[in-house]
This record gives C-alpha cells, structure tokens and sequence, in this order.
C-alpha cells in the first residue's frame, strides 16, 4: 500500500492532493470519452496510475468520482469580467458559457460532466453546490454594480447571476434548443433589467 | 397478428388510437415507477396488454416508446390563463409548471419522462419538439398582450414563455435547487419586465 493510501484528508500541495489531481484528470477524460454509462473504477485507474482499492477507498465508486469531479471543476476560477457596467459584465458571462459549452474542443467535457451527474445522488449534491457556487463567485459583478449605484443596495447578486444563465443551461440540458450568442446576449440583458428595476433584491432588506 | 398490427398508420379515435393511448398510459406508469435503467419493452408489453412484437415494430424499442409518451404530452392541452395582464398570466403558467412539478402526486411522470427522454436522440428530439410546442401553445398569452398595446406588435410570444419557464426547468433539472413559489413569480415577472421593454422582438421586425 502506497503512503497516501493510509493518508485519507487530502493534503493540499501534497500527495494527496496530487493524486486527487490525476484522478479528477482520467475521471474527466472518461467521462467525456465514454459518458456516465461506459464509466468504470477499472479505466479510471488505469488512466490515472491510481490503484482501484484506492478509488474505491477514497471515492465509493464511479458516482463518487463524478461528483469529485464537478466538486474540483467548482473550486476552479471563472474568469470574472469588470468593464464598470452589469449588462456588459453579464454578457460576458454569458458569453463565456455559451463559448465553453459549444466549442467543440471545450464543450464536451463539462457537457458529459454535468449529464453524468445527473444520474445519481451523490452527483446530483455536487451539482448543485457547482451551481451555487459559480452563482455565489459571479455574484461579484452585482456587488459592484450596487456600489456603483447602478442596483438597489439590497440586491442578491447570485439571483442576478442565476437569472442570466439558466436560460443558457435550459438549452443546453432541458429543452435541447440551440444556443447562439443572441440568445446568451438576451439573456444577460433580461437579467440586467430586472435588477436594475429591483427584482433580485432580497425580501424584508433595504 | 391483432388487426392493429396490420394497421401501422394510427387512425384517430380507431383501434390503433387506443392502442397508442395504452402504451403511452403503461409507458408512463413504466417510468414512473422504475426510471429510466428499469424501462423494459416486456413490461410495458405486460401493462398495456399490447403484444411485445407490436411495441418493437411500431416505437423500436424503450427509447421511441418514451419519445412517443412525450409527443402525446405535448399534444395534451394545457390550461392557458387570460387575465387581461401579462404578469399575472406569466405567474399562473409559471406557477402551474411549479404545481404540477412539486406535487408529490402529479410530480413524478413528468419529472421521470423528461429524464428519460434526455437518455436517447430520439427522446432528445421529442424533447426539443415538447418544449417548442409547449411555448408555441402559451405564446397566446403574449400574443395578447400585443393586442392590448401592453406589448410591441413584433413581440415572439414563444421567448417570452420560454423566459418565464426556463428559471424553472433550470432549477428543476440542472441545478437541482429548490422551486418555490417565489422562485416562480420572480421568473414571470422578470419575463413581463423585459417583454414589456422589447427584449423579445423579433429581430428585424417592425
């Protein structure tokens, strides 16, 4: 048995903190290669250099690993646009996902991430927390638009973030209608709009 | 050979009719109950009282059986409010998508179909073509509005729907966060804002 096998909290920097890195790493490649369906702790193991009584250890199993997957995908840093106006920060954005997710180099991964995790508990949680915090991250554009005094003081700056994405992700993972930059563009500025009139401020503030 | 089976065209109202609203009736059961990893075409056969061969040769299989279910979903009529506003119409349909999805008895078929139908092309497809119908069929709200000057004349009525669900169906099937009755008020009303203020023309039109 390895060192970071009798070493379960991950060391940042470390080797745990490596080894959760090439699992992650031959998690996403598979996932992306094969979808939820053809997953396997075996490919992953032999993908990653990572003994499969440790997968099975540290993650449970294929589940496991997807959400570990889209847990580390959430802690990686957006980039966060600050051109001094919240709709042009919000097309951004929207810009971006619409960019990430129909390239055809970029867009399959977290295409086949966000669908495996879909399909089971576990995933389900960690989507969920990916969600909330890429709304929560984003948030910042809102925050400073309130400081401008470009929004009302009470303003929830993930709402706003929210209400500009989930018409991209509605496309992308509910109704299956295309999405184009005019759409990813709406978007931002419905959003812009009604924060602007005071539809994302939080009740009982101000 | 039943007479249907010689029959392939399905005549309104005739054997064929009623054969198809079996199977969709069993295949909703089917889904409901067991998801889509438990849909097989021997007990949709069972609970229909459809015979197997039949079910292959008309839907293929699981997956056009699903794509069928959701085609006979969409042309299921939906009520449509006219309360002379289009935010309070917006709220209704929003907080029927919300009714309908978070009661613990109406819920779950649809909730499973949709997941089932993200599962295949062919159920994708139905997917793509429910969600299009389902906007078209509400775009009358909209339409409406124009007609009452609430709203400029080139106004898509779909976008305008499509915009007051999409939050929903985010929170509902990607993001996995709660849907509550304000969560469905703040969509329709951010809708109505931005309908009101032309975000949902048509471009080029006018």
């Amino acid at each position: 048995m390895s060192e970071e096998a009798r070493t379960p909290t991950p060391r940042p920097g470390g080797r745990s903190a490596r080894v959760r890195a090439d699992v992650v790493a031959a998690t996403l490649a598979e996932v992306t290669e094969r979808a939820y369906d053809g997953l396997t702790v075996d490919a992953i193991a032999a993908r990653s250099g990572v003994h499969k009584a440790t997968l099975y250890r540290r993650w449970g199993g294929v589940d496991g690993l997807v959400a570990d997957a889209l847990t580390a995908s959430a802690d990686q840093p957006w980039p966060l646009p600050d051109t001094g106006d919240l709709a042009t920060d919000l097309r951004r954005i929207t810009y971006e996902v619409y960019s990430v997710f129909t390239d055809p180099e970029l867009g399959p991964t977290p295409t086949a991430l966000i669908a495996a995790a879909q399909r089971s508990d576990i995933g389900a949680t960690a989507l969920r927390a990916f969600f909330a915090a890429r709304h929560r991250q984003a948030a910042a554009v809102a925050t400073r638009a309130v400081e401008r005094g470009e929004l009302p003081p009470s303003t929830d700056g993930s709402e706003v973030v929210r209400a500009a994405t989930a018409p991209l992700y509605y496309r992308l993972f509910v109704s299956g209608e295309p999405l184009d930059t005019r759409a990813a563009e709406q978007a931002a500025d419905v959003a812009a709009l009604a924060a602007r009139a005071g539809l994302f401020t939080t009740p009982g503030a101000d």
